[in-house]
């Protein structure tokens, strides 16, 4: 069978790596990348040349086709602190208002695969956290309208699933890093390596003992690919995806003073309400997708992360910089 | 100054106890009264001669207008959960679409009132519940719809009143009961008295000890006329109301036998899931609302009641039943 597939979010950072995986599918008939190109840039679809992709700039919530599809893959919204702190109502709108415009989309017994956030959890009161755990989350707090609308978005689509028997595919996701992050994206990986090759100064908050678990996009995405292609499956989710190697915070920093000679680590006050640690619990993932591991080393992921930061500054005129104070991935 | 306002799902069982209120006010030059009777009645505003009040059918989702309001109450969503379990896509769109699209239509500086609901607690860990516990919802589970897009619309108006600086107002209600209730609301109070009337078999689940905190309709309105009308406030929100003594179900149950003769209780098995408390910490809202409480005894809230319904069982030629099994009151 020969499918139609559309992509919400397919020009963003983890979009486009999924982009290129579906395009290595030979029942793929059509790609439709749909981008508002909030955080999404047409930069990470520059190197596709494939007649099947067709790219339309809009958004999740207001987009309308006549065109109905076999896949729908949600991905539109930004995933960092600082993008989604600065326009949450949007955010809110991607998300939420986004699955119930897309969903109309789909064909009867298409699928609508959806990536949710290990935020869910808020601020874990265990950890690692399995998907069973109901989270911890400030619904009225700064943070809200990611973890919330990722909440109600999930609530939306389990639903589907329940009352119209609606084919869902659910991961959560916790901090994925890689080539093709935004330079300004304001996590640390990405901001680390682009205070190396800038000022050369990398500013760590508190002591960086605060630990992260860092998913290499490849890794990421091959989980995803394996979860959302498969048509038979007994699990629809919700699946944490991620890594679940906890790494300090200071050791990355460290790692890559060393890989670009000259600079050094500040540090500064550390960030309210940073929390002490996220982990996702895999027990389950190493269940529904037997044989996947995150098993990247952070040292080959921050390498070629480093090395894609680097041909994106020197190609680059102006190079966007976070703006301090940063915050650190959750 | 004379104020126009919106009240959506204002034809509901509180909505409409809040447009008398509303109608009592002499700053008040209109009320538009929005509603797509889904589960609310054109009998709950038949009582209505006002000129200042003009009924719209429609969804808080898609009404538009180019009229703009100094003050917005959100109440448009069903509240009991047969009846949000039955279309729970339909009260995501209500709530957190239904928020979106009626913020556009505020006067620069205008209010926006919300009453979001004890659900966001989900089963709660703690009891009472203070505004400050962050619940446990699952948010996959078959009561999500309500639950998370309750707690999604919170973010969002904390986000518009953080961002825009938008003046919102949002409490989080308690089981409410009284006149008005649909009497195939599917709660507890208004089967029990549905039963009584009809059947004369009142259905408790389990051995009816678990209890609930029931606030009689008056108080609620007393308490949301309180916060909502009031211009010049400290604390915007999220804000308990609600009655905390809690009562058993079969105190309830055996009341009502009292009251129609001839009517008897019959004990089924425990409804799955159903909590066994819910109870407001109302410290807070003693210190906002001061001279509020809730006074009025469950006895008299229930004769009141039972009177309403005796009226409109008499009245009416079909009186729809809640479909067994019912769910109780969270």
């Amino acid at each position: 069978m020969q499918r139609r597939i559309l992509i919400a979010g397919g020009a963003g950072f983890l979009g486009s790596h999924l982009v290129d995986r579906l395009l290595r599918r030979h029942d793929v008939e059509k790609i439709v990348i749909l981008d508002n190109l909030w955080t999404g840039t047409r930069g990470n679809l520059a190197h596709i040349d494939d007649k099947r992709a067709a790219f339309v700039e809009g958004s999740a919530e207001s987009f309308a086709t006549d065109e109905r599809f076999d896949e729908i893959l949600h991905l539109a919204s930004p995933a960092s602190p600082p993008w989604y702190m600065r326009d949450p109502i949007r955010v809110i709108q991607a998300n939420v208002h986004g699955a119930l415009n897309l969903r109309n989309l789909l064909k009867p017994g298409g699928r609508f695969c959806f990536t949710s956030t290990s935020e869910v959890y808020g601020d874990p009161l265990i950890s690692p956290q399995p998907e069973s755990y109901r989270g911890s989350v400030d619904c009225t707090g700064p943070r809200s309208s990611y973890d919330e609308s990722k909440r109600c978005t999930e609530s939306l689509l389990f639903e589907c699933n329940r009352v119209y028997g609606m084919d869902i595919r659910i991961v959560r996701l916790f901090n994925v890093y890689g080539p093709r992050t935004r330079i300004d994206d304001g996590r640390a990986v990405s901001n680390f390596i682009g205070q190396a090759l800038t000022s050369g100064v990398l500013t760590v908050y508190g002591d960086g003992r605060q630990s992260r678990s860092w998913g290499y996009v490849d890794d990421i995405a091959d989980a995803l690919e394996r979860f959302f292609w498969r048509d038979h499956i007994d699990y629809i989710g919700p699946l944490n995806i991620g890594n679940d190697r906890e790494i300090a915070v200071v050791d990355v920093a460290e790692y890559i003073t060393k890989l670009v000679p000259g600079t050094r680590i500040e540090y500064l006050p550390p960030v309210p309400q940073d929390p002490t640690n996220r982990c996702p619990d895999l027990t389950l993932a190493r269940k529904v997708l037997p044989g996947w591991s995150a098993s990247i080393p952070y040292e080959t992921g921050v390498r070629e992360t480093l090395e894609w930061f680097k041909h994106i500054v020197r190609t680059s005129e102006a190079v966007p910089l976070a703006p301090a104070p940063v915050f650190l991935d959750r």
